[in-house]
């Protein structure tokens, strides 16, 4: 069913987001400034994906870059507005509505502001399910969507149109190269699609599922109730239905490094109760890859691993981890849809170079 | 007065072109091959700057790329007519005629081919009057014709349209970006102008004199003339119309290293007569620089450094530079309009981050 969004949503909505973003898409706060001030006191129709005319012109909004830039190089606000339309006059076609390309606290909440500075709806839906680092990683690809032509813009109101006919991974390396050289950020449209599209493309009500998760998170808080409980009481009715803690400690290193656009590294989590014994290693190429407890994987890509403070479960991006933190780790598996061999060959382990086969979290955990 | 070119004037244009090119502007066989085999037996229209309408469109094509790679990355050909389609579609017009951006091996020769391919005339005028490594080094954007929109295609039928408005140094950084990810070399349209602008803007008649160098130079040789008179006098009622000969001898070193998109080094000459002492050292980025005589400038941009074979005077490019080629070092001087003030800003030896102030060629050689 479609539905009202509003500002005083952004804060839940940013916070779920977040946790789904499995340590990128971007950072929740700047997001969330952004669209409450284009937004004020109006409301975005947030459409549902069943309730979507057939030929809807539907044309996804997002940012990309490295987090290690986001959080430093605050965009002037116009871009995303501003690459929807290049690629509107490039096609000669108008957007009936926009949409997410991921989850994450950022690209959650670009889409938004697109709808709000150009009076469009968004749809509840996105291509990833979770934040992947590479633009070609959609399941809107997976299952046949193009993601050329791209359109780009910088803060200085550069405008770039990439086409590169059905070739999304050489979409990919131009417009990260482009994005590379306008100091690590630019906001893009890509993956037109239509209405029929999205049904068969995209990773359905992420966005509400998101606002759900930060919602329930926030009232246990308020309740004084467990927000572990809550978030897997929230997941439960969900595509992700399934979830595992992995591992409780303490952050003890973080090695991080802006190589060629992305934020790659290592987190390793140390336990810290009296009587705690182990470790937790987690590999990221700007959202969490894998996680080895002792040396054993307990959870891959593309299942969520979501890295939370352990006592107000608040998700911590990969730009956020710090030395001295307490954490919890979360596994949460993924909608069958994401675990095809077509998905896994496009953002399983394989397609980041990782020597590891993917296994279910939820299937690991029983062992 | 307006002309027809045909595939025999090709050996001896891109032998002048290269000449002008001072080392870079690519290898002139592989462009002569390409117009060759796109022309056949038809001729070409090669319009005197003099004689546009004020309001035809120009739009001009090349190549961009460093030359290390344009020499074993044959383009597939369709390349430069499918930027300037690309650049048409995006602004919805149709080009009247094409025209360089350069003097020099293959970009002498790209706009043939877009001409041979689409049946255009090509003006006879090009944008550096001489070959430069940057695409915003021209007389074009100093004179007040912008760059922007770019629009780039690649060997596999990419499309990219780069527009950055007045800031055509940020559209050649994006620019170059993107050819970097191509592998190193792509094709281009860009500087949409009008007839009225190529008069006001444009170096005139470039392409005419090429043509009489590389045949003046081949005349010579048949008639046992030296062909370094044959230059002098080729050049004396042109724009072009002080010679001096800088320096003979052998190539003792060359260093040449691509980095960023461009080759840049340092060859050094050594005097080989029985008798001779000193050295010449000339340093380049894609074009030669400057030259250093024992160490006292002799030469340096814009005015063109060329590189000859010492008895036939064929031109070298900065990669056909190769240790013991016995040479001639010709400094040429260049048109007052690319002497200004601002035209120094802007390709002068500030703009490539020499110490230096600028000197013509022809006022050094009188000390």
């Amino acid at each position: 069913m479609s539905w009202e969004l509003t500002a005083a949503d952004l804060p839940d909505l940013a916070r779920g987001a977040t946790l789904l973003g499995t340590g990128g898409g971007g950072d929740p706060y700047v997001g969330q400034l952004m669209v409450a001030n284009a937004l004020g006191s109006r409301s975005i129709t947030v459409l549902d994906p069943d309730e979507l005319a057939d030929d809807l012109v539907v044309i996804p909004t997002a940012q990309m870059g490295a987090p290690t830039v986001v959080i430093e190089k605050m965009p002037a606000g116009t871009e995303p507005s501003l690459a929807l339309q290049t690629l509107e006059e490039y096609l000669g076609v108008r957007a009936g509505a926009t949409m997410p390309i991921e989850c994450g606290g950022i690209n959650s909440m670009i889409p938004l502001l697109v709808a709000a500075e150009r009076g469009l709806p968004v749809v509840d839906a996105d291509g990833m399910g979770r934040a992947f680092p590479e633009l070609s990683m959609e399941t809107f690809a997976v299952y046949g969507v193009h993601g050329s032509p791209l359109a780009l813009a910088g803060e200085r109101g550069e405008r770039v149109v990439i086409d590169t006919g059905d070739d999304d991974r050489q979409m990919e390396w131009l417009a990260r190269g482009v994005t590379i050289r306008l100091g690590g950020v630019a906001h893009i449209a890509e993956y037109v699609m239509s209405g029929a599209d999205v049904r068969r493309t995209a990773v359905p009500r992420t966005l509400s599922m998101a606002l759900a998760l930060g919602r329930a998170i926030r009232l246990a808080r308020e309740e004084k109730r467990s927000p572990f409980d809550a978030i897997e009481s929230a997941l439960a009715p969900t595509l992700y239905n399934k979830m595992v803690t992995l591992f409780e400690g303490k952050v003890a290193d973080v090695e991080r490094r802006t190589t060629e656009g992305f934020a790659r590294g290592v987190a390793k989590i140390v336990a810290d109760g009296p009587d705690a014994a182990g470790e937790l290693e987690i590999r990221f190429q700007n959202e969490n890859l894998l996680a080895l407890r002792d040396g054993e994987l307990v959870a891959i890509v593309p299942d969520l691993i979501c890295v939370v403070e352990r006592d107000s479960a608040e998700p911590i991006t990969t730009e956020g981890l710090r030395y001295g933190q307490r954490v919890r780790v979360l596994g949460i598996s993924t909608p069958d849809l994401m675990r095809t061999p077509e998905a896994l060959a496009a953002f399983g382990p394989g397609a980041f170079g990782l020597d590891k086969s993917f296994e279910p979290v939820e299937v690991m955990a029983t062992r």
